[in-house]
């Protein structure tokens, strides 16, 4: 395996399996088998039902996949290694090069399943994350597999990033954060929520980032959480809330700001301040050790000090990562202390429907005495010349 | 329901379901939810555990939804008609206007679809698509009702586009097609896969579009089928295949070209020549009455015809929507007649590992009498100043 990041992650988790009763791994969610192999399907983005499975052990990764991924995954494992299903074509200049493969090819993935674990003499007692349909029928196809739960052992080794990891999550925070300056430079009065959007989005794709969601939402839309960029038109006085993500290299960011066209209104000024207190406290407090159900409690007390009271909130974050949302929630029940290498999204949205809505999120890696932002634009509520 | 397009297939479902035994469907993909609703639900698109459930009678259009959404959903349903589950706190400037929607909430999708059916009274035979995880779990909550299935069904309603269907696909078309022209407009000697996908990704977000999938590979990458591009640098002589795609108001695009850098070998011209002789003769006969099979069978013996044999391939095309592959797949086994309305990709792609891969791919509209293409770009093989 040649790619840097891949050899890192498979690494970090090899040590951490050390320290578990398991010799092999059996790993079916989408970002499982990214980190292990390196390999993440364009295909597995697009259809929701396409499936691969990697199986990990300490010398070893095998990938279960179909067919048609055969020649991209063959870029991260040797051919020997990948275990293809499902009927694709193709061709080779050089006979021998695939022929193994196409020997080995399966009806579906139980009986690639079957073969692979059969061929790596994968037995006893075997870790196996939620990413798997049908894990039973899985190990009822070899006698004496026992398959016990690692799905939630696996998101607390991921919840510590490598330095690459971080790397790629600032870069995916660096896009979104632009995005949002760019579209804040061209706004003007009339102009429209689609229109926006299609500025966030360039910004993230000339980069080098997939967009992924672009909430942009004006005026009583602004209320409305998640929505879709519609062609209405911003108009004097009213709230603008982004709340905007994109992917860099498979690693995912989320960020959000408010702004007002032209003098915002003393109540605008008097809430986007509560929330902003919000997560002043979260990036005051949050270091090692402390609890993300901590961070919950500070952040709600905060918003409600600063005078937006009753602050009623689900969560004030989440971890990020290869998934938008990955442990720790920042939460009331998530009783977790932070780690250095961590990394987070803090966040204080205010919704009220018939009134707007305002956000402000950022992106944190946990450091060894405190934690460091990885976007950096103004975090104020935002006043554009209208 | 202010949603013209909405509107629009809701009543195009509502005359399929006069001509079934249903009086009611209970619809769990997300496609078929945005059909009989109009919501998308921007969460639904990030999180791949999200679920919605649309109830639909001759009169009625029930959503059960999580809180979060109901903000947004609002905006297409009366809040009557939208069953909450889980937690997420909208405030209201107008304290009357959310409480019912409060006061419903429940704890999670299985408590709000029972609630849901008492309220609105839904009984006997249920038509339900394949999209629900637990549907038999979900019968169980009212006695009485029996779930049959229309996963097969509700595919073969939406395969007929509207024309407000046609059009959004036809926009998503153009913009993945100029995406691909921009990026040929600016490459040269060197550039690499990365720089032309982010042209394509910035060309479809600059005109309203989301970049789903941006294949740009090079040389023997072009082989590699799906694949993400990278910092590979495109050499003359040398083969790139484009194959991309990105969603216009929920409807996706899927198309493909290939280019040369510098003069092209006689073995590129003559096997381009190849698959192109394949789509030609699917372009020429595709109409209505004429089988997806017919379709395939005629795309296979065009390319060998014209010289590359064996050609091997699972399927020559597919239909695209709120999907990007729907029914019918250009196929072997497909023995289903097209029909005015239908949106089809044509394709006819060649990969050979150790050398490279070439493929041309348009979208059409099946008309009266023969189709019509939805994206207008050349189709031969490029060639590139090198």
């Amino acid at each position: 395996m040649s790619d840097p990041l891949a050899t890192a992650t498979l690494s970090r988790l090899r040590e951490h399996m050390d320290r578990t009763p398991f010799d092999w791994l059996v790993l079916g969610s989408r970002e499982n088998v990214g980190y292990v192999t390196g390999y993440r399907s364009v295909a597995g983005d697009i259809f929701p039902t396409h499936q691969m499975v990697a199986i990990v052990s300490q010398t070893d990764v095998i990938l279960v996949a179909p067919a048609a991924d055969v020649g991209a995954a063959g870029e991260h494992l040797a051919l020997d290694y990948i275990e293809p299903f499902g009927t694709f074509f193709f061709e080779t200049a050089h006979q021998d090069q695939l022929n193994p493969t196409i020997a080995r090819r399966h009806e579906n993935l139980a009986g690639a399943f079957s073969s692979a674990i059969r061929r790596f003499g994968v037995a006893g007692r075997v870790g196996v994350d939620g990413g798997l349909d049908e894990p039973a029928a899985l190990a009822a196809q070899v006698p004496g597999l026992r398959f016990e739960s690692v799905g939630q052992w696996m998101q607390t080794v991921r919840s510590v990033k490598l330095k690459a990891e971080v790397d790629r999550l600032a870069e995916a925070a660096r896009l979104a954060d632009e995005g949002i300056q760019a579209a804040l430079a061209t706004a003007s009065s009339g102009v429209s929520e689609r229109d926006l959007a299609a500025v966030v989005g360039t910004t993230m794709a000339a980069g080098g980032g997939t967009p992924r969601f672009i909430v942009v939402t004006s005026g009583e839309r602004s209320a409305l959480s998640d929505a879709h960029p519609t062609s209405r038109l911003w108009q004097k006085g009213e709230l603008l809330r982004f709340d905007v993500g994109c992917t860099y290299d498979g690693y995912w960011s989320d960020l959000g700001r408010t702004a007002v066209l032209g003098e915002p209104s003393d109540l605008q000024v008097r809430r986007y301040e509560a929330i902003k207190a919000g997560e002043d406290a979260q990036l005051r407090i949050a270091a090692p050790g402390v609890l993300a159900s901590t961070l919950f409690a500070t952040a709600v007390e905060s918003v409600e000090d600063a005078g937006l009271r009753p602050y009623r909130r689900h969560h004030c974050g989440h971890g990020i990562g290869r998934e938008v949302y990955e442990p720790p929630i920042v939460s009331p029940g998530t009783e977790l202390p932070l780690q250095s290498g961590m990394v987070l999204c803090f966040e204080t949205p205010f919704y009220e429907i018939g009134w707007g809505g305002m956000m402000v999120e950022d992106t944190v890696v946990i450091t060894a005495d405190g934690n460091q932002r990885l976007n950096h634009s103004d975090r104020s509520l935002r006043v554009v010349d209208g």
